[in-house]
């Protein structure tokens, strides 16, 4: 079921000569399938088709695409178990993971066909003409959102099918009439290519143009380089590391057409814990965040790696609690060797730095690929100093910094690098009584939660999934939820249009029956 | 009144030796105050007072802040005539355009109090917890626009009041809750210190915290420089040159933290005359566009600078009769010595180019920096074959390209880079027969207009004034309009935060009565 080749448009091709294999983490031992990387004239044909296809599916209603969409969902289903395994034997994550994450891969293609049924989405703003107006008379002047272009989409490592081949950047992208080239990951490739069939049997059974998805294999950096530098590609989505989002950011920025890329990447998401909870509710937390921090054998972007809390016997308390709970918890597969393998060197060098204790290193004998969960602690003051100790350590780790007073943890916050989230551990009563922390924690976050975990990225328009630099390349736009669709979008504007020429979108009648400004009003009349 | 220091928060301020004069094109010398260049302390000094007042003013409520934009607006209206004789002296414009640019300035300033008077842009959203759920519970999450922190802004030569000190960047950030440090134009620098006062003495009459503003002299590169590259500006509004605009880009992409920019740059407005339009109206409309082409000394970012035709008799009376038309026009004076030879320099490189010809240049005596104003025309494959033809003349220069038929017209299109505006002259049926040539401005433009000028950029919720790249650095923006705010602000989520301490947008009364998206829904009931 699996070929090993790419799809260019609706056609799989394998005309490189480059090839690879996927990896069974749990068993140690490469898959069968041969993947072909994406030979250049493979990549120009994808840019090629999805170009021409632009011009037919940016005219393509609402309704068609919500259909679209929801022929995806329905394919991906339909692959079934055959999903599930390939998922499973690529990944190391157990089946209840790859079951939820394909009910979240689904439910999104299913709210952005719901979004595209509503259809206000376009935020269409209409001013009327005023021929009568002294000096100059008003033109009439009607402005809806229009998508970009093509749209490459990186697959991420940790969420093969949520954000990945028809993930929440692609369905967004599809959504606002983007076509998509997917830069398959090279560690689910097989999982990818089912997913890229799932959408090809939906582009053709709902009479989508031909181009509108490519699915790319790729095991190196050349693939992702071409498609980030063709003159015919208009955006980029990419969830990964800072070194990988940077470079493609960089890449963009430096063309001789700019284009926007949302890379959404590291976060270390503090977690304050705030005195009186400390003492309070010390050991309850201890057991919450040593599940939070191993959830997943801790590969989430918004996994807790800081615990921020002031010195005193009630942090040492916790400090003890959350590392006993921590080794209480089996430890888990990551999802390659080589992500393994940059676990434990950005580890190594974590706690090679001067004045960072280790309280928890799970030491018995582990499967293979399997991580050892470690809890650490260093001063504020040493924190602050070395910023090696603010970088990421991809899995589950974690680290609590003991702060002097509450002056010093507000530095603490205030010098760190933008995160997707920041965590307050409180009493009701307690949150009121530092502001200050809460002023610092907003401008380094995308997301502040009050007594919960960071970990879980509940999908709804509410979400706010990136945040300051280096959570993602532009906290102006979210990754998940119905508002990612802004990322692949622009405004334009038709100025003294003939009526019956205008987008449905922007007619008198309101065929659509859309929520529209009109002169300042909100109205879904007629005009 | 004119004192040729800086704004550094609320203090005059001269510690920089660097000093220059602004000049009076009219009279051809020198005006006579000597301002100071912002030294290295004056700027750092700046952002440390933005950076502490954004922790205020970001809190400051809409009702305040509209106050503050309503008393800007009074301030710069009580400058009365020093403003506005300033202004002719530094720009050798009329004073019917100053009095109208004034009056476009005081009405944006206005628009953006009555925006935030409103509330709504806040684009609330909640989703409301749902603890029941299976099998995880929901939680409670909500989210808002909130400004990104100071924003540096650009002033423009060739609008020295609506896109300059307190021009639509800086109403549009002061809007969001952002500080604003305006980089003032060495050519009105009168004029940006006259403004400045007033939102100075705004800033104290209405409370807002110092810092909140400041004007700095620049007459080179090496503040803005400073500026854009310093860790505590967050945000870029420039209206210039592609140039400058894309050098600003490189620098603030170039950061360790990246920042958004947004340059509103080069465009040549491409319009497009239809065949039956050109036969039937072809006079009128030349005689329209010979207006449109020296409007403001063709000074403005939405000047006509690329006509495009399908060859024949009626083009060519076209030509012959906005040739003749626009020879009726006395030349006017240009902005400043460097504006009119960079107009003479642009030109020429243009009229040495092969293929080009000449059909009108205004060849009279004309005053000292007064423009020539100059109609050339090329055939559709030389103007698609030479780039060099595709670049801006800042000034009264317009070139018709004579294509050969429809699909050479349409291919010239696709080959142009972006552009603010696109504008198609046709009859009322004609335009159901160009699809393609619809379909393809579309993709290069930012606002499309039938049967206009694109001169003239309306102040309204509709207009899009950006567009594809060069015409902005991110077409997802527009300068002009409330919308331009979301350049400013980037959406925030609170997670399962405590009713009392949300801020009053997302608080379960609705204490402001805005209408916000809750559970899917819009509405402005309380929850």
């Amino acid at each position: 079921m699996i070929t090993g080749k790419n799809y260019i448009g609706n056609q799989l091709s394998s005309e490189g000569s480059k090839t690879y294999k996927t990896f069974n983490p749990k068993l140690n031992i490469e898959n069968t399938t041969l993947f072909h990387e994406a030979s250049s004239e493979e990549i120009e044909k994808a840019v090629s088709l999805a170009s021409n296809a632009f011009e037919i599916f940016k005219k393509i209603s609402g309704a068609k695409k919500a259909e679209f969409l929801n022929a995806i969902a329905d394919e991906i289903l339909a692959l079934d178990q055959a999903l599930i395994e390939t998922y499973m034997s690529e990944t190391g994550l157990p089946e209840g993971r790859a079951k939820g994450e394909r009910g979240r891969t689904i439910g999104q293609l299913r709210m952005f066909a719901k979004l595209l049924l509503n259809g206000s989405w376009v935020e269409a703003t209409i001013d009327t003409a005023d021929p009568d107006r002294n000096p100059i008379p008003k033109q009439d002047i009607r402005k809806m959102l229009v998508p970009l272009g093509p749209v490459v989409v990186f697959g991420a490592s940790n969420f093969p099918l949520a954000y990945s081949t028809a993930g929440g950047d692609t369905a967004a992208a599809f959504a606002a009439g983007c076509p998509v080239i997917v830069k398959s990951h090279p560690m689910h490739a097989g999982t990818g290519e089912l997913v890229a069939s799932a959408i090809t049997k939906a582009v053709e059974k709902t009479g989508m143009p031909n181009g509108v998805f490519s699915n790319l294999n790729s095991s190196g950096i050349e693939v992702g380089t071409q498609l980030v530098q063709h003159p015919k590609v208009k955006a980029v989505g990419f969830t990964g590391s800072i070194k990988g989002g940077r470079a493609l950011f960089d890449l963009a920025s430096q063309r001789p057409e700019p284009i926007p890329v949302f890379a959404e990447m590291g976060s270390i998401n503090p977690v304050i814990l705030l005195p009186k909870a400390t003492e309070s509710r010390g050991k309850e937390l201890a057991k919450t965040y040593a599940q939070s921090i191993t959830l997943g054998t801790g590969q989430f972007c918004t996994n807790p790696g800081l615990i921020l809390g002031i010195k005193g016997s009630s942090l040492d308390k916790f400090i003890e609690s959350l590392s006993d709970e921590i080794l209480t918890i089996d430890p888990s597969c990551m999802l390659h060797p080589n992500i393994i393998g940059n676990y434990e060197r950005n580890k190594n060098r974590a706690l090679e730095q001067n004045g960072l204790i280790t309280t928890a290193d799970y030491h018995d004998d582990v499967a293979v690929n399997h991580a050892r969960q470690t809890i650490t602690t260093v001063e504020g003051k040493t924190f602050l100093e070395n910023t090696t100790l603010h970088q990421e350590v991809f899995g589950p780790f974690s680290m609590v910094v003991q702060c002097e007073d509450i002056e010093e943890l507000t530095v603490v916050i205030s010098n760190l690098e933008g995160q997707l989230t920041g965590t307050i551990l409180a009493e009701n009563d307690e949150l009121n009584s530092y502001p200050f922390i809460v002023d610092a924690l907003q401008d380094r976050v995308g997301r502040i939660i009050f007594n919960g975990v960071p970990t879980g990225v509940e999908v709804c328009p509410s979400m706010l999934h990136g945040g300051p630099y280096p959570a993602s390349t532009d906290s102006r736009f979210t990754a998940v939820g119905i508002h990612s669709i802004k990322r692949w979008v622009r405004p334009f504007s038709y100025q003294s249009w003939p009526n019956h020429l205008l987008p449905d979108e922007l007619k008198n009648e309101n065929p659509l029956g859309l929520s529209r400004l009109v002169n300042g009003s909100s109205t879904s009349d007629p005009i």
